[in-house]
């Protein structure tokens, strides 16, 4: 430990056992992390609570399998995303311990000690049912790292109705992810229904003249409902850790 | 007259008064519309009952003035839209019998004899106030070739319960145009509300990743709603004729 | 249903059997659409008559018959689109009662109680023969949605004389849909040949500087004909919707 | 007021005055606002507390005290933000109890009984000195939000020691707002360094292949550093604003 | 034929056995084409002499091989583009009478009476082996179309020499085609030293910030050498067209 | 002169003049051109009779006429183009011999001794009226390198009759510049008329997703007419040089 | 100083007058760069020596007036770009000690005691005289840095036998800077001819499809001659620092 | 030899043995680079010592084989780069003494008498493991030049310390080649420790609005480190071969 490497070098300074100049020296010379720091490191301290996340798309079932069993050995979390059918019946396979969503396509461990810390609850909206394995990714990611999730699926501005359905769920909500492809407008209808944060995640979900994702990436940007941040097309992961992150007490 | 055109040379000669062969000649070289092709000309028939529109920004006050005199010389009614300051001033001294909207930054002509003929009302429903100027140049064009507007204005989707108080005047409407800048989300959310041809109109509202409205137009070709077509960003005009044209009885 | 609800709400209270407080907060915490919004359902009334479409790529044939056989137990028509070869055979075995077509790559199955309910003609114009899986999407569904659809095919603008060939099926419309891929013009000559309502379809067809169908798509957005209206890159269904609703009579 | 309203109905029925289908039909046709959704208002009552924002570009100097003063005479607290010199001239002289700040280009007036009531610290952290003005929108939002500000301008990554310099006050924010133009790396750098929710601003700051803030946008949206979310390029408003509800206690 | 039709039309008119108004009604009714524009189909006849071209890609083998036997059978030459492993092969065996290249990715068929009638030599440069099968598409096509085609490979703008040491062919020419990738500099090199028309030909090799081509196609589009005409990427057939319109004689 | 030079030198080591060497050496540090690539300088020659152009924007007046007065100093014809009010008014009074075209807002000198030396005829067409400064650059760099140019103007695609009333004016050109801003449809329709090589030019007219010219540029590279090549978005200049290569004799 | 600040620490320490855990807590404390990464800040060191540059756009005459003055106060060179005419004018009256570059548009100052230091010469090409601004600020910056700069102006490569004539000055290069906006092929071709560090600076001179240097950029990054690197379009500042880095001895 | 041949003209010149025109003919006549431009030849003999590239995407295992294989034939270092698994195993078969590398998926071939020559070290330094194969590519490139080569890698802004664990390494570089995908901040941090030239690598590693790279290489561009020079996305070469032009000695 870092701490520990300092303090040797001063008490032994202090003992005499080591001259002046010979500190001075061995303190330059320690590793960056070791001069106290702690800050800088506390993010690898944050990790601890962080489960790992593994792409699945343009990896080989034999690298996704070594890579899901080297993270589990690690003892945190785990999820893999996005797996084709090819992938999912290699992975069923080979680690039958992990939790298998066809429909989200992702597969999940959760370590067994994993505790709620979040300070409350975090809403998870999707657009549409194509959004799912990218709203399961970060409704997962919130979930493993402590946090009580709250789906509301399958509410896309088309039938708003069925989003006032579940009007109440999503003002009692903490921290709001919302997920959406196409045009990307469900954010700013739920932005402007509750007053908390609210991460909006665009989807690749759509065809032509949605370019990947662009279309709803620039809408949720523009958005008009103020308190609406978003992360990357396709991110969720990102934005169930960023939501993590505001749920924690402080 | 085009089909005068030809009949007189039909009847010369059936009359023997033209050779076969100069007739031949001579109905070849009419000039195209000369014809008989009516419907080839319907066109201009059609335009009978269509405003002309004059686009304010890139010109002079004293070209707009000269332009809009001529337009008004025509006897159609006339629109002059995106005036700035000095260019409405101007107007306004030059033309006193337009009448004047400085909050819509436009100006028009009414041509005194126009009608309703429009099957039923055309609402136009803009998010913002910022996009009230192309909204207006909707609305008049469409008044202006006879149809009923109803004009639902400040109905952005961050604040949808204010749409919601219009929701009667929006299921009643025959045609609908939704104009919306930044995220363009509301003809998604109109869309699903009503059972009409929705006409979306993006504004160059916004800026940053809005793109000059690039934004808002993806949004709506990416509409979820079904039922929903687009025009180009700020051509409330073209929403206008569309609609105008969707709203005659055939 | 929600209007026998709040009727029995409001019965009781008229009968002494319910508080006011306690009537008050029971029609608060109503459902949404409980509240006597029929007209925020009416979209799934309207629905009916619309046939579900299935976009080939992506799914394998497993899923596409799944999904289609599902489709087709709710009694609404079914369109299956841009089918590739194996998909093709598969559904064509899984499913003999489809009407395949190989050329415009789709299969569908017709409700039999289908009449014809809309106003006018939709004529469906296409500028070439790989086109036609979009255009063929646009004719099917307006089909299925009750109309009489003409298809004028192979009409590009690059020999427009096929094109004038067909005039007079194209001013007999009451709706117009033109599908073009590449460059993109046909919408524009036709919009200025008719004064009926025109949406305008981009295809991907191209290459290179096409970028995907962005090409036809932004030069549709900036049609010089007035009444032109556009939707999304090969988004045939959406264009068939759009003059079904409005070739219905109002 | 809306509840009062259905009260008042409920009354006459339970009272006799009125009959059941007329109670039921003028509940049906009261505005939505009026049916005692208070959470759908609630919006405005957070609105309570967020200053008004006037951004300068594209005004006259007198639309812009116009505004400012209607806006100051509702009691919220006023920024007029990216003035020009002519615009800023001008409101110095019509409004001196405006306080100026000419670098960030920018003036405000806070209400007298603002009180400070986030849970913590929200950090400011710009690259560039010409930063400063979308900064400055981002610390004075989130201020006159009641928000304790800590602002660390000028820590561009190329000279990384100056970010390090304050590295403590980084680590103690509760919230963290990091405001970049150009190649807009600061937040990946910070978002490293802090375990906080942090909201990444581009700015339009740079030239050439900045694209007007596109390369800052898609830098900031594909950071590393997880936690990190994006808003608009310059919304320095949209940023003080999330970070305002992120800091809120709940 | 058309003009005959009208001729009829008048005649029996000149001879009394049709009434005016019928002849008129006659004239009115004929296709477009029948009214002697027979300009408007020469179109076709030019087409004789035009080879047909076949583009290999997104095609199964099977349909590459009728689609050229059919063509064939026309009894035009026949060029089958981009050919991949398969459809070679499978090509080869199918119609073992064309000619392949393999280099090039492409077969040809030769019409047997085929004679040269271009005015002068078609020059078709290359910069990099990468870009030949876009090459010799605009060689065999000039070439099919009656041309004498020189064909100057390899000769891209970093060796400029190898470029020079062709300079006499080069400023030869008649026409010229000018086929590059990446930076797509070559045709600017070029259009200095000749005094001749000449088209570019961007082609989509590259990788990374070529964006499929965009880089060498803006390349060319802003090139400062006068007389430089540009095709779409990859469009070697529409140079090797263009460039045979330009060679003859008029 | 170069040729001269090496002469010079071969001509004193005849006469012994000069050692090996020191020839060896002089050849070898002659200028590049004096090396007798004549052909390396034609350029130069055909530069003689190629107009000078001046692009208004971008100039104060009095660069405008101090660049224009040194063009015409050099005998050769000039070209003042997109002139806006006051460089007009500016440069009519000091250089009161040139001639002012106000509508297509240029100015051109034509030198006395220039005579027609085109082939053919070349057409110059344009789309609408606001594409005219940019035809009127083409038609007039044309006419000052020896060309008869005939103008086919305001013939817009939404209004074909009017462009098949000029059919035997496109048909009888030698080369055609086809001149179009918006959806630039204009060549691919006119392309499917002729038999001739045409110069599609894509004008910055329209707005919002016309995007400066990007529509009309990529619908223009995208034409299913073959023989249409392309130059820049309002490069009237480069088509008019293009068009007369084409058109000249060899 | 820093370290001075560590060994009095350690001093203390080691004399008794400071407890280890306050030896340590002070360490921990003492700001970044007193922990002696002296490295950390030789940054600053090597900023002895760099021009100062300011670029003029977007300043008022005052503004570029003020911040020229502040910063020749500071000792070193200073260049000032990219000057209007307004701006030129105010700042040769204000500080008459500049030189001034009417063609460059720039203004500059030498620190006296400026010697050259730069191992071989910098070469700085530019393709035409609208690319001057940019070169002569990179030329500028490298001389001002202590190189010798040699300029090899308007060789753009279509007059290629210009670049030519200047090939020995080429060749003799330490490193070259070569500046070129349009289609951008002047550094793929001097790249070409030279075995030394080429960095290529795309400018925005251009118009239409030149998007800004957009062209010019991608050519450059997709440049088929090894050797090059890019800057940002305009960056003639920083082509100039880099080049002086490359021409340092080590 | 070329030199030779000019001499043999002058010598027969001067011996009478050829007249002045012959003489004078001959020399228009040869080669270009007969005529002693061996400066334009040097560049062939700079590739003496440079690498042969195969990139492995988009070839079959049998055309990498070839191309190897023939390319180790010229005797020349020859690097494989991004090899599938396939590719792969069939190189490793039929080229065993090529040394492989499965992580960064390439194989390599050194000439056996290869000598370091540069004259400092070159860092490349890289973001993520996902970074790897174009680090690696860029390293070995610089190898098989003749530099020593020194590894930085997996130092991510986002977890800064261990960047700065290595910051004596970087330092201590000649050149520096650093190389980031995503948000591709790595280069502007790196830029700001070091005063030596550093060469920006992007790379294609991310997703969504990554752009396939466009994110990385716009970050660099826009780089607010002075001395920062970019190539192309994923250019790993490039970078390699233009470092080791920078640490030649000159």
């Amino acid at each position: 430990m870092t701490a520990e490497s300092l303090r040797k070098i001063l008490d032994r300074l202090a003992r005499g056992e080591l001259e002046l100049d010979a500190a001075l020296d061995a303190i330059k010379h320690l590793p960056f992390e070791d001069l106290g720091f702690a800050k800088v490191d506390h993010h690898r301290a944050l990790r601890v609570g962080v489960p790992e996340v593994v792409f699945g798309p343009g990896k080989t079932p034999e690298q996704i399998i070594a890579i899901a069993r080297a993270l589990r050995a690690g003892g945190e979390s785990v999820i893999v995303t996005r797996l084709n059918a090819d992938s999912a019946a290699a992975l069923r396979e080979a680690m039958p311990d992990l939790t298998y969503d066809a429909h989200a396509r992702l597969a999940f461990w959760r370590r067994p000690d994993l505790v709620v810390s979040g300070r409350g609850t975090i809403v998870v909206a999707a657009a549409g049912t194509a959004d799912l394995p990218v709203a399961e990714e970060a409704a997962l990611t919130a979930e493993l790292m402590g946090n009580t999730v709250d789906r509301v699926y399958d509410v896309g501005v088309a039938g708003i109705h069925r989003l006032f359905a579940h009007h109440e769920r999503l003002v009692q909500a903490s921290v709001l992810i919302v997920v959406a492809g196409m045009e990307g407008a469900l954010p700013s209808v739920v932005g402007g229904l509750v007053d908390r944060p609210l991460i909006a995640v665009p989807t690749s979900i759509g065809y032509g003249a949605s370019f990947g994702g662009l279309a709803a990436l620039l809408a949720m940007l523009n958005s008009c409902a103020a308190g609406v941040t978003v992360v990357n097309i396709d991110n969720g992961f990102g934005a169930g850790y960023a939501a993590s992150l505001i749920n924690r007490a402080r």
